[in-house]
C-alpha cells in the first residue's frame, strides 16, 4: 500500500502554487504558476532518484530505471495545469500518484524490469489554449506541433512563445518515446462512483468530444435610437443557439451532454447592440454515432435559427476526439488489482477528456478513477477524501507492478 | 452662416485622437486619449479668445464674454468621449459646433449681451462607467458627486481616481453655474431624418431609459462529466432573459426598444458550465408609463423564467432617466431658425439619452439634430455629411443669437 499521508501532503503542497480565489487553484497552462508547479514536481522527482526528460511540447518525463535496459517503460501520467477556477485534484492527483508509486517502490526497495516514467502532459485543460489535451495529442500524432505552437490565448499570445517564455520547451522530439503501457489515475469529475458507493472506477471507455467555435454576427448599433425593425442583434442568435445546444443534448439522454461555457461579446458596451458574439459549443457522447448526429443536427439548424432573427452564423471545429475504448487487458489488470486489494469498484465511462484518450491511440492505455464529492469539478470547491486518493493510488501501484514486472 | 470647412476640419482633427480600428474612434472617458482630446479642445478655445473653467466632475466650460456682466450665459454643449467602437460625430459634433458658433461670431465681430459658454460634459457615453450622462447628472443635482466618484470600470478602477489621474479634475463646484439656456446639437443616431429627407430635426421630446444590471447564478461544473440532470447552467437563464427583453419591447411597438449590449460570463472557460453571468438590460420609451410597465413586467417575469431552468436571477437599477420634454419656447426658436435659413426640418423625438436630458431639469434646454447615414451610430462606420453638420450648426448659431441677444 502507498503512503497516503505523503500523497496528501504533496497534493496540498502543490495546491499552494497558483491559488484560486475560493480555495482551489488557478494554475493555467504556461503561466508563471505552471512553471513553478513544474519546478516543484521536478525537485520531488530528483529527490526520488529519477531523471527528467522534457520534450518540445513541454511534456515532462521522470524516469525510474528498470533492471532490463531493453524493456519498454511503463508510463503513469496526467497533468498539473488547472482551470482558471479549478480544483486541487483534477490532473494533479494522477501526476502525484505516479510519483507516490515510485516513492513507495523506493521505500520497499522494489525493482522492476521495465522502467517507470511519471509524466506531466502540457495543457490538458484547453481553457487558455484550445483544444484540450493539446500536447498529448501532438505526442500521439493526431495534432501537428507547428499548429499547436500557433494556438493563441484570449490575449493573442502564442502557445509556442509562452512555452519558451516559461522556460519549459525541452529538446526531446515529441512522440519519439515508445511505451509498454500508460496508466492515468483521475478524479471522476462526475457523481456516479459517490452515488454508487464505490471506491474505485475501472474506466473501460470514454466520451468523445466536439468543440465548435461559433461566431454570430449582427450589427453594432445604438440600443436607444435604433428602431426595433432595423436591428440585427447578435444576442438573439446566441439565445437561440444556447437553447438549441440544450435541446440536442436532452433529446439523447442519458447518452449525451452539451453546453456553452465560453462566450465573448463585442464590443460589449451597455448601449451597443452586440455586433458579434464568439462562443464555443461543447458536445459529448460515449457513442460515436450519437456524437456525430449531434454535430450534424447542430450544423443543420444553427444557421437557420440565427437567420430567422436576422443574424449570421458561422462555425468551425476547434476540438475533437472520438470515444476511446481502453486496452482490454489493462482494464482487466486494474479490475483485478482493485479486487485483490478489497476495494469496492465498478466499471465506468469517463465523462471528461483525458490525455489517456490520445495516448490510447499509440500505446495500450487505461484509466483508474476515484470519486469526488457531489461530482463537482472545474470548480474551486472540487473535493475528494484522502482515503479515495489512496485507494486509487493503491490500485495504480498494483496494476503498474503487474505490467512493469517485479 | 458658419464656416463649414473649418467645422469639418476640426471634426477630422479631433478624430485623430483615440483612433478606433475601423475608421471611427475609441476615446473612452477618462482615458489618456480623452485627456488629449480635452487639451486640443482647450487650445482651440484659447485661440478663440475664450476662458476655461473646469468643475470637480471634469466638465469643461469655455466662456466668450458678453456685453452685460449681469446677463446669464447661454450654453452650447455635448461630449467629447466616445464608445469603445464609436463614431467621429456622436457628441463631438455638438461640442465643436459650439466652438464654430463662437469662431463665426468672432469672424463677424458680433458681440452678444449674454456670454456664450461651450461645454464638454464628462462621461456621457456610460460605457466605461455606468450610468451614461454621469457628470451632467451630477451637475443637474440628480446624481451625487461622491456616488459618481465611486463608479468603477470593468477593471475595477474608480471614476474619481481616473479623473484625477488624467489631470482634469477641476476646482469649480459642480452645478453652481446658472444658465439662461442650454443648446445641444447632436447627430440623430437613428434613421428618421434621412428617410424623411430632412436636414434638421427639431427635438421636442426624448425617450426615457432604464438600465437594469442583472446577475444569473448557476453552478460552475464540468461540461463533459456532469450529467444533464445535475446542471445549473447560467447560460440558459441568459437565453431566457434575452428573449424576454425582446418580447417586452416588441409588445409595445413602435413606442419602445430593448436589448442587452453588455454580457460578462464567469469563469468563461470552454469546459466549465457558466457559473455566473452579469449583463445589463437597456429599456427605453418616450412614454413614461410604457417605460415603467416594461420594467415592471421584466422584474415580474425574469426571476421565474430563470428559476424554471434552475438558476437564480437578481437585478438592480444601474441607470435611469425619465422621458424629457424640452423647453417649448426654445423649441419654437430652433424651428424658426431652420425655417428662416431655408433648411428642411421636422419635429423629432430623441431616441438616445443626452446631457440635455439632465440639464433640462435645471435650465431651459433644447436639442437640434442632424441626420446620420443609415441611422447608424455607436459603430465606427457612423457617418454624416459636411452639409448636414453645417445645416445643424447654422440653426444652432441663429437660435443661440436669438437667445443671447446681439
Ligand atoms: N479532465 C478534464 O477536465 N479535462 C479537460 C478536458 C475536458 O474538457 O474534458
Ligand atoms: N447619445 C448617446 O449615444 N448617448 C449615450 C447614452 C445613451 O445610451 O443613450
Amino acid at each position: 500500500r502507498i503512503n497516503s499521508a505523503r500523497l496528501w501532503d504533496s497534493l496540498m503542497e502543490m495546491a499552494k502554487i497558483g491559488p484560486g480565489v475560493a480555495g482551489g487553484n488557478n494554475r493555467q497552462t504556461l503561466t508563471d504558476a505552471d512553471s513553478e508547479g513544474r519546478h516543484l514536481f521536478a525537485s520531488w522527482c530528483r529527490a526520488a532518484g529519477m531523471t527528467m526528460g522534457v520534450d518540445t511540447m513541454g511534456n515532462m518525463f521522470a524516469t525510474r530505471a528498470g533492471t532490463d535496459p531493453d524493456a519498454l517503460p511503463v508510463y503513469i501520467g496526467s497533468h498539473l495545469d488547472t482551470q482558471p477556477t479549478g480544483g486541487k485534484y483534477d490532473g494533479v492527483l494522477g501526476v502525484l500518484a505516479g510519483l507516490e508509486v515510485v516513492r513507495t517502490l523506493n521505500d520497499m526497495g522494489v525493482k522492476t524490469r521495465h522502467p517507470i516514467v511519471v509524466t506531466n502532459w502540457t495543457n490538458e485543460e484547453g481553457t487558455r489554449f484550445a483544444p484540450a489535451m493539446l500536447a498529448s495529442g501532438v505526442f500521439a500524432g493526431v495534432l501537428e506541433q507547428d499548429w499547436a505552437y500557433d494556438r493563441r490565448d484570449a490575449k493573442g499570445l502564442r502557445f509556442g512563445d509562452e512555452l519558451e517564455r516559461i522556460g519549459w520547451k525541452g529538446t526531446e522530439k515529441v512522440g519519439a518515446r515508445k511505451m509498454k503501457a500508460m496508466f492515468e489515475l483521475h478524479i471522476e469529475q462526475g457523481p456516479i462512483l459517490e452515488a454508487e458507493g464505490k471506491e474505485v472506477g475501472v474506466v473501460t471507455h470514454g466520451q468523445g468530444l466536439r468543440w465548435i467555435e461559433c461566431t454570430v454576427t449582427g450589427k453594432g448599433q445604438h440600443t436607444g435610437s435604433t428602431p426595433m425593425y432595423l436591428r440585427r442583434n447578435a444576442g438573439r442568435g446566441l439565445a437561440r443557439v444556447i437553447d438549441l445546444v440544450h435541446e440536442i443534448a436532452m433529446a439523447r439522454q442519458p447518452n449525451a451532454v452539451g453546453a456553452i461555457g465560453h462566450i465573448d461579446v463585442y464590443p460589449n458596451s451597455r448601449n451597443i447592440i452586440p455586433e458579434k458574439i464568439v462562443f464555443t459549443v461543447d458536445f459529448r457522447s460515449h457513442i460515436l454515432e450519437t456524437l456525430e448526429a449531434m454535430v450534424a443536427e447542430f450544423n443543420a439548424r444553427a444557421p437557420g435559427l440565427c437567420a430567422e432573427v436576422g443574424v449570421k452564423f458561422t462555425s468551425q471545429l476547434s476540438g475533437w476526439f472520438d470515444p476511446p475504448a481502453f486496452d482490454e487487458n489493462l482494464v482487466k489488470i486494474v479490475r483485478q488489482s482493485a479486487e485483490k486489494l478489497g476495494y469496492s469498484h465498478m466499471d465506468i465511462v469517463s465523462g471528461a477528456g483525458h490525455d489517456a484518450c490520445w495516448i490510447n491511440r499509440v500505446a495500450p492505455t487505461v484509466m483508474v478513477m476515484c470519486p469526488c464529492v457531489d461530482g463537482l469539478s472545474h470548480n474551486e470547491a472540487e473535493e475528494i477524501s484522502p482515503e479515495w486518493a489512496a485507494a486509487g493510488t493503491d490500485v495504480l501501484l498494483h496494476a503498474v507492478l503487474e505490467v512493469a514486472e517485479v
